[in-house]
C-alpha cells in the first residue's frame, strides 16, 4: 500500500502520537510506503480564505468557483498542491484524530475544507454522459479511507443505543458526507475509547488494534454505502420507494443485505 | 432577547452576509440586543494549541486538563475569554455558516473547539450530588441555539430519504453532540437550499425565513432530545429497553411522543 497518514493532534507525546507511531511502524515493517501529513507539526493553515487562490482577482470571493479556477490553472497555494500530490500518490488514506465535539479538530476539518476543492474532490462530471460523480464515484475513487480516533467516552455510549449516537451516526458527515462523497471506499472506523484514563494493558490492546487495522486496510470490507449512480435514487436524489421502504434515518444509507 | 450571532463566511458580500444583515436588522428593529462574532473579520484563530493556555507549564500538553486549569484560573487567552463574556451575556446563540462537507467551516469548528473548554461547556458536575451535567444540563442550560445555514444542494436531497441524509442526521454532531451536550435548547435548524443559484424571489423568501425564525427563537419549540439525567439512560449511558424498544439510529435520540 501507499498510505497517506493525516495526523491531527497538538501533542506528539500523546496517546494519539503513540498509536500513530505504532501504526506507521507496522506498515513500514510490512513493506508498505507511508507518507505523513502531521498537521500541527506542519502548522497547517486551517481556514479557507483568499490566500488559497493567490491569482483570484474577483472582488467578491466565491469559494467554489475560485477554487475550481485555481485548481484548473494549477495556481492553488503551494500547501494545498502538496497535499494533492500526496493524495494522487496514495491508495490508502488514514485520518487520525482525537474526537472533539463529535468531529474532527478544526485543523483537520480545515485540511478537508482546503484540500478537497472543486474539480479535485467534488464538482466532477463524467465526460461521456455528463453525470455528476460523487457518493462512490469521483476523482478519489479507488482509494480507501480509514478513520482512527481516540475518544474519552467509554464504548457503550457510542453503541447502537448509546447516548452519544452510535459511532457511524456521529461520524456520518465525515464517513458518508466527505470520504464516500469524494468516491473513496470507507473502512469501518477504528475507535479507541476511554482514551483519557488508559491502563498499560488497554494501551497495548489499542496499539495492537491500530496495527492490525492499518495492515488489513487493503482487504477489509468497506462500509456498504449506496452509490449515487447505481439506480437507488431518483432524479431528486431521494431513495426510491423500493429500497428500505418506509424507513428513514441512518440505516437507509447502507445497501440492504449488506448492513 | 440578547443574541450572540456567530458568523463564519469569508465574504461579506455573500448570500450569507445578506441573510445575516437581514436577521440582525429584524432583531434590532424588534428591540432585541445583538452582538456579533464575525469570525473571518475577527481573524479568529481556529486551532487549539498551547497559546490558548499561556500559563500552562506542563511539558506535555493535555488539552482538556490544561483548558480546565486555565479556565479556573482566568488565564485562557484573551480572545477565548471575550467569547465567554459574550456567551454569559447571551440568552440566544445563532450559528450561521455555509455548510462545507456537511459541517461547519473549520474557523467555526475552531470557535467551538477553543471556546467550549472544560469547566465552561463540559466537564461540569452538580455540587449537590456529583452527577455530570451534560445533554440538556450544564453551564449553558437556559440558552437557546439556532443554526442558520446555506447549502448548495436542493432540499429533497436533505429530506428524510435524501442522499445527503436528512438535515438533523447530517447535523447530529453539532445539534446533539455539541449544542445539546452543553445544555442549550436546540431549535430546528434553518436551511437555505440551492444557495449557489438563487433567484431574486428565492432570495426574498430566504431572507423572510431567516427574519421570521430569529424573531421567534425565544418561543419556537426546541428539538426534543433526551436528557442524560432524566432516567432514560442506564449507568453505561445506554438507552433503557423501555424507550424506543428495539430501535437504533437517529430517531431514538428524540423523546417518544415528541418526535
Amino acid at each position: 500500500m501507499n498510505v497517506l497518514w493525516v495526523f491531527a493532534h497538538p501533542e506528539q507525546a500523546s496517546l494519539s502520537g503513540v498509536l500513530r507511531d505504532e501504526g506507521v511502524r507496522a506498515l513500514t515493517e510490512a513493506g508498505h510506503a507511508v507518507r505523513m501529513s502531521d498537521l500541527y507539526a506542519m502548522k497547517w493553515k486551517a481556514v479557507v480564505d483568499r490566500d488559497d487562490f493567490p491569482e483570484e482577482t474577483s472582488p467578491r470571493l466565491e469559494v467554489a468557483s475560485a477554487s475550481r479556477r485555481a485548481y484548473d490553472a494549477g495556481t492553488l497555494s503551494a500547501d494545498i498542491r502538496a497535499e494533492h500530490e500526496k493524495l494522487d500518490w496514495a491508495d490508502t488514506v488514514v485520518l487520525q484524530f482525537p474526537l472533539w465535539w463529535y468531529g474532527m479538530p478544526a485543523i483537520l476539518k480545515g485540511w478537508v475544507d482546503r484540500v478537497f476543492v472543486k474539480g479535485f474532490a467534488y464538482g466532477v462530471t463524467d465526460p461521456s454522459d455528463g453525470r455528476t460523480l460523487r457518493y462512490g464515484e469521483g476523482m478519489l475513487a479507488g482509494k480507501r479511507a480509514l478513520v482512527v480516533l481516540t475518544a474519552g467516552s467509554r464504548e457503550p455510549a457510542f453503541g447502537p443505543r448509546g447516548i452519544n449516537g452510535q459511532l457511524d451516526l456521529a461520524l456520518f458527515p465525515l464517513l458518508h458526507g466527505t470520504l464516500w462523497y469524494t468516491g473513496m471506499s470507507v473502512l469501518p472506523p477504528v475507535a479507541i475509547y476511554g482514551a483519557d484514563r488508559m491502563s498499560a494493558e488497554a494501551l497495548d490492546a489499542a496499539a495492537s488494534l491500530v496495527r492490525s487495522k492499518v495492515l488489513s486496510a487493503a482487504t477489509d470490507r468497506p462500509l456498504p454505502y449506496r452509490h449515487q449512480n447505481h439506480g437507488d435514487y431518483d432524479g431528486d436524489l431521494v431513495l426510491r420507494p423500493a429500497h428500505a421502504p418506509g424507513e428513514t434515518g441512518l440505516a437507509i444509507h447502507y445497501r440492504a443485505g449488506d448492513r
